[in-house]
């Protein structure tokens, strides 16, 4: 192997690395004495210490390398830490960049800064322990491991310039999501896409274990690699002064060969998914602190995961502290507390510092999509429910065209674990392709290098994805089985605290928000089953942050095109969409629809009688099958009881069900009163668990009076309406609440009791026969009308 | 290759397969008609056709080929289906091998019953379409994807002789679990565990795009496998003349290394981790489908992954069904609607047959776990506040002798995704190890092929091996932070809803449940930061059927002691057990405990002083911490307001909050309104958000009184109190929900008011400053008592 190092810069890039090293030693241990201009006491070492040093090193040796090739190829690349405990590392180089005193100026280049750098560092009212939006130049919160080369692939998709670094940790790498997400080389496209350089950090533990890729031998991990489809290099050792040559080295080569890649692409045309490269990097955990501590080991071994020395009463341990840290020599390093000229010299500037690339400021670089007027895909509504129509097939009329005309600016792209023809979007087929570069047969249909629609069998890859592409500032969907998006609840929970912490970082400026279509859902899920059945994810949505969770439940089509709209102009929220693919009858043609939507909630004049003096009763809705089985028992009603005053109300908004005080989007106590009245009952049908609906409705006025069905984690093999009917939401037990709680029916209706009991029997004993539901229920719209006939959902394509 | 097949044998094997086919295809399409006696019409044909075929015949062809070798080496075999929406293909088998008639005597070994066979699958009233808990020899859902091999190797351990038969769909190989689980083989004793045997069924496509394996080159799949550790060999094609002897020869071959490789590691002792065979199965999608239907491809395409025919009422599709079923020569295979004889012998008999196999009902070979008395384990309280302990090292102590006392019956497990230690369950490491059976270094601490505490860096392998262990019959508990519990909330539905359908199951015998223990809480994660403050999974959990969830927030280490005594005695249910690991105050001494934990919550008569004439504020407290704030806002007020009767209530087992219509533990509301009072505040202190408390108490009389505080998503590395200060849970934002809650005293408390807020602005300044807590937080215990000091948690080893 040539060396590509002079003795000179070798000495001067691991004097660099000392440099970060020191500062992140410093971090984690001092609270004065920055540069031990004094001797080390007690009282200039934290009393609380917190922090990961184990992974740290090991990303500061990288990033230095880095650094050495952004300024020899003026490379435009950022750098994704898998093992974001590492934060000291990234907060290190940023402020060795200069880039952490811009943002934070009163981290200064000097010594006093150097001391606020340290003191702030894991102490309350400073910065977080692990990399977080608080860190300049990351696009990836070091909290949850798993995601770095999903997030990774998201920021190089239409990025044709850029070369995302992407550390792994070994611990990481034993994760699910790690471990298939190294299949993302099949979907990115060496024409028009950037490129990703994974680097595989072994370092041999965890917190307390070895980790599995560090213990199988040389031969099944190059096997591993070559079988994930990457050209793997290895740069082992502890010894900096042979690892520094076989690093730059190494990653020169790297480099060289992914512009060769792209070069070759893009000149002569897609023809293979290309072998790119990758590198495994196996160095000593904790690699340059003590090897030793009380005759303990701690480099290279799991004691120093976290902080090598965690009592610094202990006599000797000060002493030891003192040691390390001036082994970095830091009096060569730093002249006035700053980072002296020549070492600065060696990072990139400007933009170009990984530290600064506006990629990781997605926001910054954001570019509104050009949007087609949704009321042009409305769906003609002659009068309530004289129409049928798939509502997500609707939707994917409007994205088609979303699509089609961002395609130049190549910033939108759809996500799905395999779902989205099954969820109705296949519209979208006619304007681009599948993204696919392993590969082909000639009966293929719809693969392409370039496609912009995401289909991976992985809940953790698409969402990882479009997190990483939404974070560098592009525009996304993600497409999913209702029930399964649980699969990525603790991603979501991980992005929306970072949205909701970036909310409160000036620099930070808006991203496009993560929009969710969920369909496929558990009142059509009668055929797949139980497992298939779980309408629950709202649920863990609205834990988080009410600045940053909106959740949409469109009754038909034009609705779901209005929210749609919506969720597409949105910025720094997570926006949750349910909408049901089967074809159903439509309510409101798009002016209503809009008028809807906007509102959020409000009383379906056309479904009520109660206008001159109010209602006996409130029959809410929320959700497309809800909203059918309400209408369908007002229908009942009105035959059974002519006199009595039924009052429709729908919920697209679920938020603003809760107060104004806990949801920005929250109706005043004055609206929700009028609108659901404070004393008359509520019999609610709602998509999901029953108990939601009283979880945001408590302290409402109306609350006692509230009755709700939902989904009660009853479901088999069975027909759509015996979905209803096995949770108690279908239209007969719904009249049979009406009569139960408003006052004085029940004693005058026992012969509709009988009738529903009938009729409820007639329905089981139809389905067992039939094995489908009874036509007049299946075929029911709302006030008799003729329309096309709506069907079960049946076998066949992408059911 | 030698042809470990005849002529005949290959002839008969080939009907046994087709034998399968015909019920497969049979199930998904008629109503009548089974055996084609008369010309097929539409009304033989279901109205609603669901069910998926793609993958039933690969199913179909792997199933005989295993029975071969169970009857000729009497295997004790059982068969993992990850490609479970292939339903139909273990119905099949089921029924062929006499097992379902066996199971459910309607459905006969005659054309009746082969009649009613059709006609339930997937039909209302009959079975799910998927593999599902009614399917005899099944373990394993069909509904999510990835699990397979964890749930296999789950079910393999500590049970030398099994063989467990995995088989990989390529569309599921795609998720994060399956890819990360492949490297269960790390873990895996050949001296004292089983076998898993993973055949990844390549049929090239998913819903509707290719699958991700099938389209790399041979290499680049060959290389994976082996670098996942496996020896694969490769069986494919779509000529059954060939692949029959050329799936017999490798199976066989399989087979023999796994009992070589056993053989040698028992008769010599472990050496090294062995290379487990693998297979790889390339075969068509639909095999033996249609090739063409309307001109459409439909074999080997993902036209045939659902139905291959949706509409029966198109011209010509009644007649291509028949040609299609007719193709598999019924006549040949079945005699009075029965399967000939000559085919039955093939399969095995009794309890190898693998849909009667025992280990598929675990409840049927469960053990009884031997268990100490937990009381032996009590930690000293002479009163309440004058002790302190890490509550889950005191767990630890009481599993270490669990596991000690039976190990010799090798049914207990710990899982925990390397966070065993940190959750402090270390002392176990006394009697067992942590199992490991890949390279080892000499100083590595506690790693043995035969450890019983399994530790990877996955949450999802931890899951699905304690599914897989517990299904089987065996015992086991699961450690993890709090936070990161959310990635496997899908695969808690799974197994949730599996637990629901078994409760119904008359032969399903009930099987351990499944326990969590939940540590690293929201609370003390002041030091990883808000990416680790999550206390959400309870939330989650309680979605589900009620018969099966269970959660308990033990306040102190006795009270955990009864609890995990109680969960390792429970059976068919999730327990969810919330406790911290810090350093704490103690409460209850263990009679108490005993009876508070038995009793679910209770008034803590000590803490109160309110016994001559009821409250005038009722403190509510649920979690370790939650409770500690409650007891210092309870000190605070007797110093304040001594005059103020204060009732303290803590609530263990959290779903005694509901009532018994709602929950099983449930208490009536007579009982609730005694507690709390109907009339009087409630102040409530919650470990988790804070919603939860009033979607469990809104129906109570006392609801619109009860004032919960909780997380509300606000936190950052900072100090532990710091924590509750964030969320307004802190004993001073308690006190002054008080002075605002009970009438008349916020008239004069107005220096109380401002004696709290100068605390707080104290506070603040302090951990500012100092880092940590003020010393008379930290360290302040019930009635100024002087104990041993509590820390902050602190770096160093595990935290």
């Amino acid at each position: 192997m040539t060396n590509v190092l002079s003795d000179k810069e070798s000495a001067l890039i691991d004097a660099y690395w000392r440099a970060a090293n020191y500062l992140s030693v410093g971090q984690i241990y001092l609270f004065d004495n920055p540069l031990l201009k004094a001797p080390l006491e007690r009282r200039h070492v934290k009393p609380r210490l917190l922090g990961h040093w184990g992974t740290t090193p090991g990303l500061n040796f990288i990033y230095v390398h880095l650094n050495r090739l952004i300024k020899k190829y003026d490379l435009d690349m950022i750098y994704v830490t898998g093992p974001g405990h590492g934060g000291p590392a990234l907060v290190a180089n940023a402020y060795l960049e200069g880039t952490y005193s811009e943002v934070y100026p009163n981290v200064s280049q000097d010594e006093e800064g150097m001391k606020r750098l340290f003191t702030q560092f894991s102490f309350p009212g400073g910065i977080p322990s692990h990399v977080a939006p608080e860190t300049p130049g990351s696009i990836h919160e070091g909290g949850e491991l798993g995601y770095a080369m999903s997030h990774a692939h998201g920021a190089a998709f239409d990025n044709p310039n850029l070369i995302v670094a992407c550390v792994v940790g070994d611990g990481e790498a034993e994760t699910g999501p790690m471990a298939t997400s190294w299949h993302s080389n099949k979907f990115l496209n060496p024409v028009a896409d950037g490129a990703v350089l994974p680097i595989l950090h072994l370092n041999g533990y965890k917190i307390a274990n070895p980790t599995v890729l560090a213990r199988i031998p040389h031969d099944e991990l190059e096997a591993l690699f070559r079988g994930y489809g990457y050209d793997p290099r290895f740069v082992e050792g502890d010894d900096p002064n042979t690892m520094h040559p076989l690093m730059a080295e190494t990653l020169e080569k790297a480099v060289n060969d992914i512009r060769a890649i792209q070069a070759d692409a893009r000149a002569n045309g897609f023809s293979k998914r290309p072998k790119w490269p990758m590198i495994v990097m196996r160095t000593p955990k904790g690699w340059t602190c003590p090897k030793f501590i009380d005759g303990k080991r701690e480099e290279g071994y799991w004691r120093s995961h976290q902080v090598p020395m965690g009592d610094m009463d202990k006599p000797g341990h000060v002493g030891i502290l003192e040691d390390w840290m001036k082994s970095y020599r830091p009096e060569e390093l730093f002249e006035s507390g700053r980072l002296k000229a020549e070492l600065a010299a060696l990072a990139p500037s400007g933009v170009r510092r990984m530290s600064a690339n506006p990629h990781t400021n997605g926001g910054a670089l954001l570019r509104e999509l050009r949007l087609p007027d949704f009321r042009d895909y409305a769906v003609a509504v002659p009068s309530p429910g004289a129409a049928i129509a798939e509502a997500t097939r609707v939707m994917g009329t409007f994205l088609r065209d979303v699509m089609k005309l961002n395609l130049e600016f190549r910033n939108f792209r759809l996500f799905s674990p395999d779902e989205s023809n099954s969820n109705r979007w296949q519209d979208v087929l006619e304007v681009t392709k599948r993204a696919w570069v392993a590969e082909t047969l000639p009966y293929d249909d719809h693969l392409a290098p370039d496609g912009r629609i995401m289909e991976m069998l992985s809940e953790h890859q698409c969402q990882g994805w479009l997190e990483g592409y939404l974070l560098t500032g592009r525009h996304g969907f993600f497409s999913c089985y209702e029930a399964f998006i649980h699969i990525i609840d603790s991603m979501f929970n991980q992005h929306a605290k970072w949205l909701k912490v970036c909310k409160d970082i000036e620099w930070r400026r808006p991203i496009s928000s993560l929009n969710y279509l969920l369909s496929s859902l558990v009142w059509r899920q009668d055929h797949n089953g139980f497992s298939h059945q779980d309408p629950g994810f709202i649920d863990h949505v609205i834990n988080k942050k009410a600045e940053v969770v909106r959740v949409y439940l469109p009754p038909d089509a034009n609705c779901l095109l209005s929210v749609t709209d919506h969720c597409l102009r949105s910025r720094n929220c997570v926006n949750v969409v349910v909408a049901g693919k089967q074809p159903s009858p439509q309510w409101l043609d798009m002016d209503q629809a809009i008028k809807h939507c906007t509102a959020g909630l409000g009383i379906w004049e056309w479904a009520s009688n109660d206008k001159e003096d109010g209602p006996d009763v409130v029959m809410a809705c929320c959700g497309d099958v809800p909203t059918i089985e309400t209408l369908a028992a007002v229908d009942l009603l009105r035959h059974y009881f002519p006199q009595l005053k039924v009052r429709v109300v729908n919920i697209v908004d679920l938020m603003r069900l809760q107060p104004p005080s806990e949801h920005p989007h929250g109706i005043p106590d004055r609206d929700f009163d009028a609108l659901f009245t404070v004393d008359k009952p509520i019999i609610f049908a709602f998509h999901g668990y029953p108990w939601l609906i009283h979880r945001l409705t408590y302290r409402r006025h109306g609350h006692d009076n509230i009755h709700v069905r939902g989904y009660k984690e009853e479901g088999t093999t069975t027909t759509p309406f015996d979905m209803c009917v096995l949770n108690d939401l279908d239209r007969f037990h719904l009249v049979n609440d009406v009569i139960d709680r408003v006052p004085g029916l029940a004693s005058h209706a026992a012969y509709v009791k009988q009738a529903i009991r009938d009729k409820l029997i007639e329905h089981k004993e139809y389905i067992r026969r039939v094995g489908d539901d009874l036509p007049e229920i299946k075929n029911w719209t709302w006030g008799g009308k003729t329309v096309a006939s709506q069907h079960s959902s049946t076998g066949g394509d992408n059911v």
